[in-house]
């Protein structure tokens, strides 16, 4: 998906959820994370879990990398800070 | 409601609507505006644009203040800008 494509609207309803919103606080060093990694232990299931990365990434905030049988997911950090100036800044403060 | 009870969730709830976002760009400069305004020109119902205050008042992003028959609705911005460091400014970039 074309970060062009990608509206406001879209990135508020992909982070206005609890998980979501941490997942996307995690993300926001910009480096890949697996897909199981320790950060996800958010106490809910790894199918619920892999709902939320799929909203994150049919939203376009997100980049899902498949190497082998590795899973990584990656914010799309540096093209949502030129499309929406320090709206990440702004979710991962305080 | 108290500002310190009002999450960071709500708030991306509350915002996460094309015409609330818009409402909220439009409150971004902090003076008060009528509801019946020239600004809530959207194309949609007055009921609809009610629903839609109701929600932004109900997240704690705004205050309606009335006066004799004036409702004028006003976004909580220094409050908003001290718990959100940033969001609102965000919110109205580009």
């Amino acid at each position: 998906m074309d970060i062009a494509d990608v509206t406001m609207v879209d990135v508020l309803r992909a982070v206005a959820d609890p998980i979501r919103l941490r997942i996307v606080q995690v993300l926001a060093d910009g480096r890949p994370h697996g897909k199981c990694g320790e950060h996800w232990d958010f106490g809910v299931h790894k199918s619920t879990m892999t709902h939320h990365f799929r909203i994150l990434r049919e939203a376009g905030l997100t980049h899902t990398v498949v190497s082998g049988r590795t899973h990584t997911i990656e914010l799309r950090r540096s093209e949502l800070d030129a499309r929406f100036p320090g709206l990440i800044d702004a979710l991962t403060a305080g």
